[in-house]
């Protein structure tokens, strides 16, 4: 085995319920950019596509790794994806999506971390 | 509340350390899509980043959702973050993972899922 480091990486997952919601790209983004300025993230590409009948997936590779975000406007849901090898908390993330989806008749907003610490040998 | 349904979510992340090695497009747009292909995915587009000095980081939209995997070539590690909407297992990810990382000279694989089961209300 090599000596060698491993990056830092925080994974943070949010699973948003609310009201059914507009399918638009415009809201997406708003939600994406919302997210990487709260958590002072840094946009390298941004990438969307619109699924049929309904359904937007935008995903931003960041300088600092990625945000995927999956929406079912229908159903009222929303997947956020964040993963970042700069070290951001998952309070910090929270935050960032609570304030983030102020416009929207909320339901339930849920936040898992992925254990990324216990990944080190 | 209205009475919605939730989409089924699947969510796993594969933390992947092995001695140092190339830093290629081709090798991991290779790495990606034996994934796909191994879990029966679809790709509807594509899109990468090289950063400098070192590290790739590729972003799948597929039709059921995303895969992501960025790499650190001169540490030797790989990060690999499926979502999906469309069911898969764990054994299944992880076994299409260990096919796929065949080439490398693999020194740890750890798998984990996100608990989206327990986000429904």
């Amino acid at each position: 085995m090599t000596d060698q480091s491993t990056p830092m990486i925080n994974q943070y997952v949010g699973f948003v319920e609310t009201d059914s919601f507009e399918n638009s790209f415009e809201a997406v983004e708003q939600l994406a950019e919302s997210i990487i300025s709260g958590l002072d993230l840094h946009v390298v590409k941004k990438h969307s596509h619109a699924f049929f009948p309904k359904g937007i997936t935008i995903v931003y590779i960041l300088s600092e790794s990625h945000l995927a975000i999956h929406t079912w406007p229908e159903l009222g849901v929303i997947h956020i994806d964040l993963v970042t090898c700069s070290p951001r908390t998952k309070v910090e993330f929270e935050k960032s999506l609570k304030y983030t989806l102020n416009g929207y008749k909320v339901r339930s907003v849920k936040v898992r971390s992925v254990d990324i610490e216990n990944y080190k040998p």
